[in-house]
């Protein structure tokens, strides 16, 4: 089969291409091709297609078209943080680029499989006590409002006949490199490598507030998994969140203690900045059976989680 | 105020425009401009602004700008069945134009109201038992899937603070005029016409079908409201289902025979289409309580609805 892989280069799409690579097939059918795309692409092993420039562009199009993939994952984004600073950037690329995608990739005859990176960002604040399939959605960036919007384009592609899609909605993947990212969620990543490196952290969000966490390496397997998952026909929306861990911070600080020393826990200091709460600190229970049913997982316990997205323990 | 209705040509449209002029103001603030933007606009009574054109051109998109509209009543669409056929056509209106219209208009110094003509094509088949604010929304049609995403896009651009939009899930409106609309639904009307003028009718869905009905003058009435009702803070999504009479095809043939005459029971054949009867004859009660509480109202009785609906009353 062949497979192309968008946002090749980023935090989660380079690991989901060195797993790609490392396993060489997807479910139980063998990778024959793997195309890379992403407007820069470096340090690139051999094997793969190569397609760096910019998504939403003809050519790049034009050449995805050409590569004729069965199986793609749609990573490519602008984060939450810089999509709402900058509209236009976020539209062209989380929306039109999505949508021309979809467009472009639509096939009667052979619908391919589009594994869409979605985020919880579509859930929006004020949650209920739960989180359910019936929660309704309102997100409250522009980004999620876009990664929302493309959902439902893609459930209508399926429906249609013309894709195969599953929309995939990503946690706070854990943990991104310490470089700006213009993800508004940085913080979750900052903070453990500021504890496994016993270093101070100032925390813009308080120790009762709790997040959905997965490690990058379990992510990558989720996101392989939901290509060769059987999606119930009775589910049109073909969305589902990850299953997660839902931990608060203090929860986060205590198991790195455990896990790099007691003097972590004086390591922290907190300044909650009350929109950052709102957004990323209130997360409550989050019912992923539906999720789990299809055989995606979260990363099994605090220790595991923390080991695995501070790259201790590689799975595969 | 200055007041702007897209689609002024349509069947909606044209009685939107003709309710602005009697009554001459929005909620309790007078209209002092009136612009009315369609493809083509026909006989259009003076005092009026007529912007004819594509209204996803630049032309018509720089005409309205510079018209400043502080209120907006967003109507045009390439209704449902048409969007099927032809995605392209329903994309460039009821996506691409609709969103170049949103950004438009976004002013954050004087945000103006937006009203949105949605649809309940957003809902979907296979819905529960009362429909509510939490039923999941799983549209059936490349139509309902566009409408869908505007309401999300509509609530973001109000979110922050562009735009003060209103959308307003439309129910089957009748009776359209007796003319190829691209409405799937367009049996709804014809079978009031047929009862009505004491013709036979073959009807494409079973007696049993229950849809959501409102009449035209209601539904204009209700768009109206819609701009000038006061918006709950709590409500992010910004968007309500019309108060609707559930009514099932049985008890509209039931209904013109005691209005129109006896004979009317034994004008209609049916020939039910599975397809239709699952997208169009299968709506359960509908909680609208939200949009009630709104102000916003149904027609009060099936013996008003087909007043209405077929002119025989003119409300205000």
């Amino acid at each position: 089969m062949r497979v192309l892989v968008s946002g090749a280069g980023g935090f989660i799409g380079s690991r989901l291409g060195d797993l790609l690579r490392a396993r060489g097939c997807v479910g139980d059918r063998r990778i024959g091709a793997l195309a890379l795309a992403d407007r820069r692409l470096a340090d690139v092993a051999g094997g793969a297609l190569v397609l760096e420039g910019d998504l939403a562009s003809a050519s790049v199009l034009h050449r995805i078209a050409d590569f004729r993939p069965d199986v793609v994952f749609h990573l490519a984004a602008i984060p939450g943080g810089a999509a709402e600073s900058d509209y236009a950037l976020g539209r062209r690329v989380n929306l039109d680029a999505t949508l021309a995608l979809f467009e472009r990739l639509a096939n009667r005859d052979k619908p391919p499989v589009v594994v869409y990176a979605s985020s919880i960002a579509v859930y929006g604040t004020d949650l209920p006590k739960v989180v359910t399939p019936e929660t309704p959605l309102r997100p409250p960036l522009t980004y999620g409002a876009h990664k929302l919007a493309c959902e439902i384009l893609l459930a209508d592609f399926s429906r249609r006949g013309l894709l195969d899609g599953r929309s995939i909605r990503l946690p706070g993947i854990v943990a991104r490199p310490r470089e700006p990212s213009g993800l508004a969620s940085a913080f979750m990543s900052d903070l453990l490598h500021a504890l496994r490196a016993g270093e101070q952290f100032t925390c813009p969000v308080s120790p009762q507030a709790t997040g959905w966490w997965m490690s990058a390496p379990r992510c990558a397997e989720n996101i392989v998994h939901a290509a060769a998952m059987e999606v119930p026909a009775a589910d049109p929306a073909r969305a589902w969140p990850m299953p997660v861990l839902r931990l608060s911070i203090a929860q986060v600080i205590e198991t790195c203690a455990t896990m790099f020393g007691d003097d972590r826990r004086d390591r922290v200091r907190f300044e909650p900045n009350e929109k950052l709460e709102a957004v990323f600190g209130r997360y409550p229970p989050l019912d992923d059976s539906a999720a789990r049913a299809l055989g995606l997982r979260d990363d099994g316990s605090p220790e595991n989680l923390i080991r695995r997205a501070t790259g201790m323990e590689q799975t595969q």
